[in-house]
């Protein structure tokens, strides 16, 4: 969304939007349910995503505490019903399996047969299943010769339709009926209920003997399930599990532990149950018990790394390699923070893990059911995770999830329950028109001393702006002209004030906040380095953000991976990149001395030995592998690699490789319709395309040479257009 | 609700809750509640009353296949947190019980250890459990010496303050709280989702070599699991049930049947999983399996029968026996409609319940579950069971439990949601300011041939001005005087429409509909004698629909029980007794003498031999035991006994013994502070009151004795105020 925004108006990349819908086919805005030319279990949209994400982020413990969300949960539909209208030239079979009972109807007759062998003749039809359960989501697989479950099958929840303006509705009945959501199950044995992450065996690199048991030390941060080898007895064992050596010894302070108590029946290779992250696990068995050796099941979600990168810079690599390790570990069920705390699904957390996925995985179903189970059903009574800018960065996933897929379906899809989201946002302004904290609300932004919350923040503002561009767009993929117009005036008119009562001269910059109608004089990076991408500032503006906030140390420093993320990429906006791969070096490679596997929660290069290892004032309080510390795939990936959709699902892309000072690298974006690979030294570029309208831009010294049709665009800068999957190379002479 | 409100203006009922308020003890106001000195299971309100009942209604089945029911199913929320703030004086150690996970905080720090042994130090605290249950209702059960959950803990699912008019909450964090639910699980092993109704044994009273097994006879209609005795052998063995003996023989069209598959291995006593009603069993085992004998498990809910009704006349006490039968029988976990079909719960048919209820167990927990079931939870997006009526009743059901009962408590815990409902009504108005059915609706009323439905019915305005004064009196109690009279105006408007443009000069009664602006010129007999006990028409008008519409034959007949109900209700308010009476003997008598062992769904005289067993287009589609048939225990008590409360939970009441033509007659009603026994004859009458301001009110030919403080009212009439529950003999002499 970064600098595709930048460069476009919001009319004109609506322009491109909706030649885009001419221009892809529609196997591709629809390609997750491409591969459903066979039967899938299906279900109420994002039902068994919020019902998965409860189970999932029930997980956490802490010293064997059970620890849920702070937040609401919402609940499947027990009781819905799914419909197809059938218009079969030949008599089918159907199997028809569920999760749950099920209430089956062929044109409005029950059915008491065996569901395994239901007769349809040929002609016209509708067959209706109902389907209750209240434990798990309501699921439906319906497989015969021709009629089988897939997108295309409708569901209500007997929801009826609201009233229109008019005073009526026009729904047949008034049920309301949504197209289905589903993932890859696509066979009856898959029941969804019964998903479990892939596991695999994994051992220790090392066991040392400690105190009664063992200290075992896996090489490397990972996530699963600790096996006991060659138990005997009976009595207590304690594990202490840690990310660091540090917190596995510490048996009071571990955040993780489990204790187990066995009576001497157990099986002499013994599982854990509940999968834990950790690299170091201390195994104490009391008097009675004892043990061979630990093992342990690598679990984890089975997803290709279908980008890559490498460089003539080692370290970089290295980071990119860790980085892709850190997302992949936090790659689960959904997309969440951290492995060994939480375990839970944080939007502002998530919306950067989507963009390292599309550089990355480029998997759309982890996207859309992280987005489903963040946000819940209807009625809204709180911020997405309780947050304020959480809610906005939904919205803003959503919008990048469009322009990296296409997937139009889905927009339509989610488009009611961003509706209702906005609503709830809209209604929680002040008489400014602006949001600030009420009672309920937690102002987050990041995690930083001293960092005021109070009033309207310059930086709420400007995610809500964006926020409200971003239901303008997708308002117009609905076919609701009038929500189009009102969502872009409500937007235009808060950029207006955020310009007109936010900018200082004076400092030149945006002020931080607004308190009871008093400016304050506080200059923080956030919104100043959020309006460089948002294409919210001139150029001129841009020049003083640059020199007056982003290159100057006496503003407030950001010491989380989290925002680092954000101040990197306003600098590779601006062409800071060889600037960025130092500050990169530094900081990620600052980990690494550290003896970092896997990208952390925060850090803060003053801080020494254990002091690395404390947070939230406990001494191991923080997580070790976060996923908002793996940005450098993103970063490598949009802008090094230098690819980017510029219109929704790659319909058309630009590759801009920028080297930032390296004698070479080389790597892979993919994208739905296939990997770009790119190569870039100072004398060659060689890119091998995907089909559509991409452009390799490029600087060079000379005339560059090596395919034909190269245009110059003056300034030493080079454009060619690349319309096929061949390789191309082309000479040139780097700047 | 009745003859309480025709002779009590709503601005002096007002006065009357208000003062009711002060004199009633709070112990009353919170009777349920009343006897948990000791601790309690506890749960989100209404939250396991929604869990139960989707489990419950579940269970129809119609031969064999799942037939849930027609309308939207919510769920309890999975994950809620309770609180309660601690005064000690002394340390205390409590065990803490959950059906779920559990996160336990004491001042806001976690608790690692023992659930069964937390000690809380003497002092101020705040206990917080966070209970997590996606299965069932997540539930709590606390015990320590002093602090134990009870009705005052406060329970939220994060949810938070939305904010008001003013533009903020003043919610402590936000986080909106509410009083918790429970109901009577009193001790820890007590789990709220292993609820089962009790069971006794029952035999057949007649088993009769049948094809290969047997025909059995249980003599009545009965509802339970089926035992088969002595079973051998493997194969198919078939299941018939019949509510008459030609729907177990009919095992082409019973209406319920199991269908059962041994392979040897079976107890030889086998009790079938799944309860049913049924007064015949025809069992019907294939080759490979014999059986030597059938009984029972009768399946009920222990009730005591609180009520009782006996007098001169053998057929109206074998009509109030079965009524009570009728009315037990389908007093389950929920009032439900019918025992063999639906087993669902239907609004308009619990409001009857709900009355014969008081006047038979008086069984608030009952009422108040049942109303949350139907009720469901927010948003509202379909009337209650997509029933237009049925969301009136909805709200009337609310007024009669607060009349009869006196819970105050459970008016403030529902009243949100009557609010939620009733603005759902209001939305749909259309121009006029009045309802018709809109896509979604069904208007249903009543069974009945030709029924028109169409346009604006003046029976639903009617109902629908009635719930608006419901909701006017439940915000007084609320404390929100501006939606007193926010409602109040808006019953108002609509009562003098139903009389500017319903009411008939010509016809001397309401007219049933218009449509499209069109006065239709159909009466019936719906809106004319629900508008006699609601109090919208003056004497005049009250003797005119007398004569031309409730004692006119021309106007269509009503052959439900569920109508009939009110049209001998507006009989008896209009005094006539002796003639409802004779009604009763020839309605109910009628079906007694076709051999009903309990009232059925519709009764229409005029039906030969098995055309009674027929409905809805089946041949034993309908059903013989309804709720809505046993309204003789309601007629009995209200109009006969003629007992009813006249201010909130028998603050104050009324006795006005009419003898109806019987020599004598004698019974009970209950009430939140005991029952209040009626004998009469013609020459004596004995009462035993209660305490409160009751009255007795009869006529006498002559003066009557046997008591100081009769007062003459003139007219031959008397009355006698009853502070004390003694027995009072007068001696009086009957018209």
């Amino acid at each position: 969304m970064r600098n595709f925004i930048k460069k476009l108006k919001v009319e004109y990349l609506l322009g491109m939007i909706l030649l885009a819908l001419f221009v892809v086919p529609t196997s591709l805005n629809a390609q997750d349910n491409s591969k459903n030319t066979d039967a899938t279990w299906i279900w109420y949209p994002g039902d068994y995503e919020i019902w998965l994400s409860n189970q999932m982020q029930a997980k956490r413990t802490e010293r064997g505490a059970f620890f849920p969300p702070l937040w609401r949960y919402y609940s499947p539909y027990s009781l819905v019903t799914f419909r197809k209208k059938l218009s079969l030239d030949q008599n089918d079979v159907v199997e028809i399996h569920t999760e749950g009972q099920a209430k089956i109807q062929l044109d409005g007759k029950m059915y008491y047969g065996d569901p395994k062998a239901l007769e349809i003749p040929a002609g016209d039809h509708i067959l209706t299943i109902k389907v209750y359960n209240q434990e798990a989501t309501p699921s439906l697989f319906v497989k015969g010769n021709n009629v089988i479950t897939d997108a295309s099958w409708e569901v209500t929840y007997e929801d009826k339709e609201w009233i229109d303006a008019s005073g009526r509705t026009s729904g047949e009945s008034g049920t309301h009926w949504d197209q289905v959501g589903s993932w890859d199950f696509d066979n009856k044995e898959d029941l969804p209920s019964e998903f479990r992450l892939e596991t695999k065996p994994k051992k220790a690199v090392k066991i040392t003997p400690h105190k009664k048991g063992y200290l075992v030390d896996f090489g490397e941060e990972t996530f699963g399930f600790v096996k006991l080898h060659g138990l005997e007895g009976s009595g207590d064992l304690n594990v202490y599990y840690g990310e660091s050596e540090e917190e596995a010894r510490s048996e009071e302070f571990c955040e993780t532990l489990d204790r187990l108590e066995f009576d001497g029946s157990q099986a002499s290779d013994f599982l854990i149950d509940q999968s834990r992250a950790f690299r170091y696990v201390n195994v104490q068995p009391e008097d009675g018990i004892q043990l061979d050796s630990v093992s342990m099941l690598y679990e984890y979600l089975p997803l290709e790394y279908k980008g890559a990168f490498n460089s003539s810079d080692e370290l970089l690599n290295e980071i990119w390699d860790v980085s892709a390790y850190t997302m992949h570990l936090t790659s689960r069920e959904f997309f969440i923070d951290g492995i060994k705390r939480d375990r839970w699904i944080w939007s502002g957390d998530a919306y950067q893990s989507y963009l390292m996925n599309y550089y990355l995985f480029n998997d759309n179903p982890s996207v859309k059911r992280t987005t489903y189970a963040l946000r819940g059903k209807d009625p809204v009574n709180s911020h997405i995770n309780t947050i304020m800018d959480y809610s906005f960065y939904w919205f803003m996933g959503i919008y990048d999830y469009y322009l990296f897929s296409g997937d139009e379906d889905f927009i339509k899809q989610i488009y009611p329950r961003m509706k209702s989201l906005m609503e709830f946002c809209l209604e929680r302004r002040n008489a400014n028109g602006m949001v600030e904290g009420l009672p309920g609300d937690w102002v987050f932004i990041d995690w930083a001393d001293g960092l005021s919350k109070e009033g309207e923040v310059s930086f709420e503002q400007l995610l809500f702006a964006r926020s409200l561009e971003t239901m303008a767009i997708c308002a117009e993929i609905n076919g609701e002209p009038d929500a189009v117009k009102r969502y872009n005036g409500l937007a235009e008119d808060l950029k207006q004030k955020i310009q007109t009562e936010f900018w200082s001269d004076e400092q030149q910059a945006f002020i931080h906040n607004r308190v009871e109608g008093e400016l304050t004089d506080k200059v923080t990076r956030y919104t100043n380095m959020f309006a460089i991408f948002f294409d919210y500032v001139n150029a001129e503006k841009e020049a003083q953000i640059k020199e007056h906030v982003l290159l100057n140390d006496q503003v407030q420093q950001i010491t989380t991976p989290y925002m680092r993320f954000y101040e990197l990429e306003a600098l590779c906006a601006l062409g800071e990149q060889e600037y960025v791969l130092d500050e990169i070096r530094d900081y990620w490679g600052g980990m690494l001395e550290l003896g970092a596997t896997s990208f952390w929660e925060k850090y803060d290069p003053t801080e020494k030995g254990v002091e690395q290892l404390a947070m939230y004032g406990r001494p191991f309080g923080k997580s070790l592998c976060h996923a908002w510390g793996a940005s450098p795939i993103y970063l490598f990936g949009r802008y090094y690699l230098g690819v980017q959709p510029t219109a929704p699902g790659y319909a058309s892309y630009e590759i801009r490789p920028n080297l930032g000072g390296l004698k070479w690298m080389e790597g892979k974006v993919p994208t739905p319709k296939g990997p770009i690979s790119v190569y870039a030294d100072r004398r060659e570029i060689k890119i091998n395309g995907i089909k559509g309208a991409g452009k390799l831009i490029f600087k060079s010294r000379n005339t560059p040479s090596g395919a034909a049709g190269i245009q110059s665009l003056g300034d030493d800068a080079y454009e060619l257009a690349i319309e096929t999957d061949r390789e191309y190379k082309i000479k040139y002479k780097a700047l």
